[in-house]
């Protein structure tokens, strides 16, 4: 059962696998804990306890996050997206899946699980963040993000149908765009035997371990870096401290690039993170490290706090880690979908294995 | 009934009513045409021929007028976003209404009607063009725009449900854009005991009466102004020559204003007619004569044939009619919707009465 206090870890460690983006998670724990308040626990199973012919509908914010506390009493406009899409389907649904395990969409859905009295999948869409609709393994497994129902916070909604994901990408973007820049979704709505399938598993459990074993090490001065690298078969790929973070917004994403010095076993090398939102992609001295789809997270040296790209600031000093991706994504139709050369980086994608471990 | 022959007088008339705007109604004549010619005539209908607890539902297209013809044998997108919002409602529809008599979309319902076998309702929710969706006398009696379903030519589409019907156009807008700029519409639906209050009524065989007028005009070498400004107890504002024609885009609108120097009996006045999409005032030596919801429309001198802001070109010879709006547009609620300062002009409606001719 997820509980209150679950959701402080599963914030945090959503953190970390929003590798630097993916929405700030504490707007969305506290719609969660304020619900699960009210509703009671929520109950976290594995997609494997699905019957194959119920109904999964994975429930995300969509667009600049928003605090919609005081909406939580009726469910709020997640639960009218997630009501309209089970009308429209005319047929129940079973249970809450996650589209975005990184990030503030991690929490989410236990909003839902929590108004609805339904359980969450353990597992989500990306094992990860990334920007867009089309960007989760449900994509490559033929899965519509249709029909998708939008609803924004003055009472307004749509229901699209689209003949592709990107063509919901592209529908929805401009629909939260003009409803306010913040909307809630539902949408994927899927059978149990295709979210066994199409689900990267065990997302939202790894998400709350993370967070305990930061609120562990901090309580007992252990090493927090350590512990996190070790329990995602992650691996250190430099220490730096920021010396210059270049920000602009292209076309609704956040990009830019921190650059670091190397410090102590580092030093003597220049090291440079570029960000969509999310970090995509790590070099030293001009060579690629890590690309998406393996995830790039900075961690606070000390107390190994997750850090995203609005908080990069001049001196910093940071550890960066690299984490192997699902699986999924290492897959021609994944790397289509989120390899480096569809965001625009001229190199192509090279697996990242831990023990591969930069000197 | 409305055969193929009824259609080309529909169109002609469209024109007139659509007062410079609209949309080329050629464009919809051909599909209605061919979907005539494909599942037989069209019963026109007057709307207490239906029942209180009928359906009806207008249909139309919006954005920039696209030739669809090679579609019309399944009925086309048209016939898509109507089926969607039939199932939507889950009640069957009776009749198919029209939006706009003016313009384009004084010919679209006849498609429906065809492919659907149903009868059109002859009235509208305007008894002229108008560029916005919120700009129907449906507004003023309190029917929602939404449900409203939107269909692209790719097989998109979007069901949107709005807290009012500025809204939905606001929201229906940017996904027409993104659409491609040009989608089909079914929206306002509305039972029988509301449309009898709510629609312009007989404006779809005033539009058909016009096009004979123009029609047999035109075969006889009789006096085809005389003979519509009797019909449509309109009067001549005025005869003239373009003198300037300035067109621009804002906002999405065609806006712009044409000068003529007065002939005839009007000569040694100067006139101006301002539009956006639809001419929306006309003034004579700087004072305002005729401004929207009145209709405002030019005459080729010779032929009675229609001229739209696009046809302007200097030198044109002109007569300009102004016709009196349906009665439902001068109360408050109709002004506020229409009148002369939502448009941004700074001037109070006056109605023009056809015994007020000018000089």
């Amino acid at each position: 059962m997820i509980d209150v206090a679950d959701l402080d870890d599963i914030a945090v460690g959503g953190a970390i696998l929003g590798t630097g983006g993916g929405g700030d998670p504490y707007i969305g724990k506290l719609m969660a804990q304020q619900a699960i308040r009210k509703y009671g626990p929520v109950r976290l199973i594995d997609v494997d306890e699905m019957k194959d012919d119920e109904l999964a509908v994975p429930c995300a914010m969509m667009g600049a996050p928003t605090v919609m506390v005081e909406k939580i009493p009726q469910g709020g406009e997640i639960m009218e997206a997630f009501r309209k899409l089970e009308r429209f389907l005319g047929k129940k649904i079973g249970a809450v899946l996650c589209a975005e395990a990184g990030g503030l969409n991690s929490t989410i859905p236990f909003i839902v699980g929590a108004a609805a009295r339904l359980p969450v999948i353990d597992g989500d869409g990306m094992g990860r963040a990334y920007p867009e609709i089309q960007m989760v393994t449900f994509t490559m497994h033929g899965v519509s993000a249709t029909p998708m129902v939008v609803v924004d916070d003055k009472g307004n909604s749509i229901l699209l149908e689209t003949i592709h994901n990107k063509w919901t990408e592209r529908l929805a973007r401009t629909a939260t765009i003009e409803m306010g820049g913040s909307v809630l979704i539902a949408l994927y709505p899927m059978l149990g035997r295709v979210a066994k399938k199409a689900s990267v598993r065990g997302t939202l459990s790894l998400a709350r371990r993370l967070g305990q074993i930061l609120r562990e090490s901090r309580a007992t001065h252990a090493g927090a870096v350590a512990a996190i690298v070790s329990q995602l078969s992650a691996a250190t790929i430099f220490h730096g401290r920021v010396t210059d973070i270049e920000r602009r917004t292209v076309g609704g994403f956040a990009r830019g690039d921190a650059k670091f010095a190397g410090v102590d076993q580092y030093r003597g090398h220049d090291y440079r993170i570029e960000f969509q939102n999310e970090f995509l992609i790590a070099e030293r001295d001009g060579e690629p490290m890590v690309t998406t789809p393996d995830l790039i997270t900075l961690l606070d040296v000390d107390t190994g706090a997750p850090i995203t790209t609005e908080t990069i600031r001049f001196g910093l000093r940071v550890v960066a880690i690299a984490i192997p991706c699902a699986p999924q994504w290492r897959t021609p139709a994944g790397l289509a979908l989120v390899g480096p050369r569809y965001f625009g980086y001229n190199t192509d994608y090279r697996p990242f294995r831990a023990s591969e471990r930069a000197p």
